[in-house]
């Protein structure tokens, strides 16, 4: 059994290489821009994984906690389309509290189709902030930049 | 405030109207396949609240439950486009246990576009089947076909 | 054959009904933050097709073009949960050449779980803006606040 | 620049390694129906791609050409969950006219989750069966089983 990628580092950016489908497009042949958030989430998720945070929903103390996003900036420069290969960057920025911000960008062939600020945060199962693990923010503080 | 539609009725044919947005379509000029499980999605659980079950996810004694699907068989014979207006019918056909199986099909203007069956079961957040409360049952089975 | 709900307008807001199902949330119990995006989507179509634009793609001059998205704001303050029904609140506000800005929201009982800005324009299928035609301009002004 | 994976045939059954995201799941923990046609879209384009058709709409002629469903048949016996590496695997049958069949499975750590019998078709853009093109044939046939 072979593994789905994990992306890699360079340097403190993870970049994820990522295809465009059918699933992925709409009626204009272009990428839907909601599904660009689908590809960042992936860059995050595999960021995060490779970094050494296996789980993305994890115990904090006896209490499942998940990710969820507060905040969303994105710009769309460039379209992508069907069959094209792209990169997710994502470069963490700040941890704090109960709070992620990382900035990423969709790229193909070296020029950059969207660029985008995330703002996530960790809660409970019913909604309420949670303070990063610490066995979590030391894998995460690594690659911050 | 005014709510979401729940359809209607014909006999024990439920009928959700559906329109087609960008988000269903993909670069062929039509809506992608996998979307109409969507719709059809929409269509059963509309029929279920109008027949008096308001929650998707329901405690069973003391552990929640929800809806899972078993099995699909699809026909598309038709395609729909972006801005269609489209009716899901849902017939539910038989009631057993933790299970319960239905016809559905996609219309426009009286046409039928896609037909499935659909087996479909309620386990736990285990994933183990369960009975489907008497109460649920009494109410679906007033639409059984 | 019922059409699908346009939603309506107060004053120059437009207001969408909208119903949370299972394709909407995720394994953390609350809609996915993407799936907003389709929603606030559905939001803008039925406000121009309740103005009278009822094609999505349309023809300028000889060229079919379609709507894109330029840049996003999105803030996610509160979550919503499967069953919950929402209301999508779009109020445009800039039109100018290819371009066009909206204000979006959605709420539940009177209360704002999401608010975005929005920049769409109009492009052809090969990617290049095109001045939005005048008989739709004049549609959509009545309603610029 | 590091590609996506377009996978591996072992024989003539394609494998291509799959990550469930937040994106794939809903709200009773596992991966959402629907989805997993989409994991399906992604193990066909890939077992194409690697065989050496690398453009899923082509030209036949002067007309551009789509992939489209005709008929699915799923069956949905274990759950996926959040974080879970998939394989997708996918056997082309038969293929005549416009016509392509195939039988795909997902599975996890050696065990068959889902089990799926597709039929895809080609159709012009007004969505008339199109016959494959030879050299199209000719690259699917290699891996005919």
């Amino acid at each position: 059994m072979s593994e789905p990628t994990m992306g890699r580092f360079e340097g403190k950016t993870h970049i994820l290489p990522v295809r465009v489908y059918y699933e992925d497009t709409d009626v204009s042949g272009i990428v839907y821009h909601a599904n660009y958030l689908r590809f960042l989430e992936r860059g995050r998720s595999e960021a995060l994984r490779l970094a050494g945070v296996h789980h993305m929903v994890m115990m904090s103390g006896e209490e499942p906690v998940a990710w969820t996003i507060r905040r969303i900036e994105i710009d769309y420069a460039r379209p992508a389309k069907l069959d094209d290969a792209l990169e997710v960057h994502t470069r963490y920025r700040v941890l704090a509290g109960a709070r992620l911000n990382g900035e990423q960008w969709v790229k193909r062939n070296g020029e950059d189709l969207v660029t985008a600020k995330i703002e996530a945060a960790l809660i409970t199962m019913s909604g309420r902030p949670r303070r990063i693990p610490e066995q979590v923010r030391a894998k995460i503080a690594q690659y911050l930049d």
